[in-house]
């Protein structure tokens, strides 16, 4: 049998010359292309990242008498106004100079950077050495090595919504089902536990939680935490913790995280250098394994071990810059971006709030504010979707729809750019929707035009 | 239905409580988890690196009284003695001071980066561009991408035996079968193209080439690279080059690359600083996409645009640092290291050409040589692993057996070891074989004990 498939890539005939060798025996000739026909892999197809399906989809025109304000883009470094620390930059350039790390590393790390992230991230409750470290290439790797190791095609992951993308755009390429968990606004977005549980099945292998959280900016309590790690252990599902915003909670708030309060629940923790220090392009992440109870036993550090080996690591030289990132950094510089980003988004929350048609909901961590759209006073706009698409062809900011993480209705503020600019991107979006706006939900069709 | 299996890792018992929503109705009950049975995903199991499983299955102590040289490592830094250039590391420390790359870059890289890159490969006959140019975390990434794109589980790819176990691990990991071509000792370890063509079939997505190679050292000429064309191009197969140690060739010897002299088969070439510029803990990697008759069109370079997306790129300072790594390092450095890599090769080889009962193959570039057991004048050990266990034993020296590229009955010698450690070496592995070579096969038995 010979395929005779018309490739959508390309379209190059090929007529086969039969070579001496095997014109011998016809009947052995096997069966080969003869025709080009190279196609992306279905796993390639697969993976989906709604961001860029949504935002690439949409009219992004701005209005040419504004400049653009992009509250959009989750890169705290965009602007110049949070840059990193000098003793991150200063550990950088010794690392270099030292000539020590420009060979292989092992896969998951040198022992001296892991130890220097399991001496950071260590507590009595939840005592961490170097080997429940695996440094992986950004918090991103991390996740993928966690989900890699916890799932396999034909199992589901419990992922909350809203909540960020990657964890459905790697899940679903691997053929993993996602099965989404509500947050509640309402509640400080916190988990509705019994629609967590209710989710549950035998084929659940892991449920992600993301504390704080993007595009939330909320922060769980101790308490919240002690329920979903009762729902996890009752149901005997391991969690993979996404704490890349841990810690930058604000003042008056308290960063918990998860593994000191689980007393069997095995956690994978997944965190990195990107958000806290400021350099997401560094590509430095890692893996807390907590297993005190042995759960994971062998298999899974085994297992991530293997999986580290196909693409070796992060760079050696972040590497070995680690630890005096990790040490040295003076408390004053997380304090500093933390205020940043209160004050920020004090600002904003609170010229949102008084905009009618918008339900911000101030977030205590991270570095985002959700602001709900009250869909049925904007009958302009269909959805979340053609409302920004609109904020950005009238008033130039451009903001996240919240359907990018499968929450609709709401829109997502970082709250990273400068002050100035947050305070006119607030003006401009209570013009906007002043515009918009129609008191009453039943003249919306009337008014439509 | 309720699991009941005892788990492999860990045996954590958990007594359901059944809460007040579901005890209402029992027929809702649904099925979970009344044990913890995490167990490792079917992908890290079959995620088998056959160096490790085959070094941690030897026994290397080494000989207490003669200080231990590693001949195995592919890392050309543990020795120092070959040292990156000064100015890859400046490039480094300027990209730190311009503060310019720690935020995020586009997930194939920054479009400056990727030209650079573009810039330093193009040739009339396979120009390149930016868009050309993915930047992949090490050369590892590389080809995990340009297989992740090509392949489809159920497929199968072609691969060099002697060959870089890499492509093996990836491709089983992912539910690709692997076939073996053979490279030919006696013919400088060119391909066997009859064989090749013969495990031709429809299942086959890639062929996979890898000039100049490891473990062989080899470097392919002009004319039988025509030659892999013409069979590629034949059967319609698309080729993954991993030309990593581009350009690492011996004076006297040309590299030539292979898309040009490509007139239809699509190419993905496969690349980094590891080797060349001496870097390999950096994670710096590319793939240059060649695809003059449009034969890849947009659905591959969407695809590799997708699946760069999932832990988004190498890490950013290096990016920054590129272009003047590729433009700015002196070609005295790069002369320097070939003319080390050659006279330590050239030791080697005269050294073990004259030992009865081994066969060194002469390299022309990369850094290894392959040399050829004649097991049969070695009655003492089984195989190719049993006599580099020894060496270490006896004579402290340790030597990648060639079963860890699928080729029995050969070891591996990486020479960029120190010159006196390579003349050294030599002198343990004669004494070595000297003592263990029996002139007749037929004595074999006898002298065995
Ligand atoms: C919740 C969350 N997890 C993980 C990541 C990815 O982090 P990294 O850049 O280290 O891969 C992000 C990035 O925005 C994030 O918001
Ligand atoms: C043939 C070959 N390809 C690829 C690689 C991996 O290169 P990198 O370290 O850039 O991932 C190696 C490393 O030894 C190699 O020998």
């Amino acid at each position: 049998k010979l395929p005779h498939n018309n490739g959508m890539n390309g379209n190059g005939v090929h007529h086969v010359s039969v070579r001496a060798h095997v014109s011998v025996n016809p009947a052995k000739l096997k069966s080969h292309r003869q025709r080009w026909n190279v196609r992306p892999s279905e796993m390639s197809k697969k993976t989906l990242n709604p961001i860029r399906a949504i935002v690439d989809g949409m009219k992004l025109t701005p209005n040419p008498e504004k400049p653009m304000i992009a509250l959009s883009i989750g890169d705290p470094t965009v602007f110049g106004n949070l840059p990193t620390d000098d003793t991150v930059l200063q550990a950088m350039k010794e690392a270099i100079d030292s000539h020590k790390y420009n060979g292989y590393a092992p896969s998951v790390g040198y022992q001296k950077s892991r130890e220097a992230v399991s001496n950071f991230y260590s507590c009595p409750e939840a005592p961490l050495e170097g080997k429940d470290v695996i440094l992986t290439s950004g918090c991103s790797q991390a996740i993928e090595l966690a989900i890699s190791v916890l799932c396999n095609p034909g199992d589901n992951i419990l992922v909350p919504r809203p909540g960020f993308s990657l964890y459905k755009t790697l899940a679903v390429s691997m053929g993993i089902q996602v099965k989404h968990y509500n947050l509640l606004p309402e509640k400080s977005w916190e988990i509705d536990l019994q629609h967590l549980e209710s989710l549950i099945d035998d084929k659940t292998a892991c449920l992600i939680v993301n504390n704080p959280s993007n595009p939330c900016g909320s922060v769980f309590t101790k308490d919240h935490q002690h329920k979903i790690l009762a729902v996890a252990s009752r149901n005997c599902i391991p969690i993979l913790v996404d704490e890349i915003y841990g810690d930058m909670v604000f003042p008056g708030c308290d960063f918990q995280p998860l593994a000191p309060l689980s007393s069997d629940v095995p956690i994978l923790s997944c965190g990195g250098l990107a958000k806290r220090w400021l350099v997401p392009g560094w590509r430095m992440g890692w893996i807390l394994i907590h297993d005190r109870n042995d759960i994971f036993g062998t298999g899974i550090r085994e297992g991530l071990i293997k999986l580290s080996q196909r693409i070796l690591g992060p760079c050696t030289v972040v590497q070995g810059a680690l630890e005096s990132i990790l040490n040295d950094t003076p408390p004053e510089f997380y304090q500093g971006t933390i205020s940043f980003l209160k004050s920020n988004s004090e600002i904003c929350f609170s010229e949102l709030s008084t905009v009618p048609g918008l339900n911000p909901v101030m977030p205590t961590g991270a570095m985002y504010i959700m602001v709900g759209i009250e869909m049925e006073h904007f009958p302009d706009f269909q959805n979340d979707v053609e409302f920004t698409e609109r904020l950005v062809t009238e008033q130039s900011v451009f903001c996240l729809p919240a359907t990018a993480f499968e929450y609709p209705n709401f829109f997502r503020i970082v709250v990273t750019v400068p002050e100035e600019m947050m305070i006119e991107a607030c003006i401009r979006i209570r013009e906007f929707c002043a515009r918009h706006y129609r008191p009453r939900s039943q003249d919306s069709h009337e008014l439509d035009q």
